[in-house]
């Protein structure tokens, strides 16, 4: 048994950090840790797995390529972001440590 | 986007509460809430996928019939429950929710 919260990233990281909890055949949970980053200008993430994340701790805004506006996430707050969905994160907390949980998973069908 | 923390059954209920989060093949996200409630003396959960876990609120007991004591679960712990591996909740704290995730995996291949 291990704890969430625990092992955080020293407080002035400049990266994300990324932690693997659970790895099987189609499936990979993971923990990330972001303090202040977001996706590069322009960048969109477009993924062939879908993702179901959960954010623990902190905020930040999740940006749809399909919706003009981001969302606002806070604690609590959880999403499913289906394959080939562009997204990008266009902010998260400055100066604390914002917490996701994100479950990727293999697709039964993608989209050609 | 939902609140994992919304719509948290009333304070009086007698039943442990289920509610899934997502659905897909091999794979199915829910969130339980107990106010108190333990698994009736003598059963084990014995399931064929696999499920791994993450207390998000409140206070838990969580016993594997191969270990002898009880695990205490807390906030932010999480631990990965092997299929056919034997468990049982000895206990959640009564008179406030006690928040579950659980994400249930099919198991690519199951012990004999």
């Amino acid at each position: 048994m291990k704890n969430i919260f625990a092992e955080l990233p020293p407080g002035a990281s400049l990266d994300e950090q990324f932690l693997e909890l659970l790895a099987r055949p189609g499936l990979r949970i993971e923990r990330i840790v972001s303090t202040g980053q977001a996706s590069p200008p322009g960048f969109w993430y477009e993924q062939a797995q879908g993702e179901w994340i959960l954010l623990l701790q902190g905020e930040a805004l999740l940006r749809f390529a399909d919706q003009p506006l981001a969302q606002q996430l806070k604690a609590g707050d959880y999403v499913d972001i289906a394959p080939l969905r562009r997204h990008r994160v266009e902010w998260t907390m400055p100066g604390r440590e914002t917490i996701w949980l994100a479950v990727h998973y293999e697709a039964a069908a993608l989209p050609v």
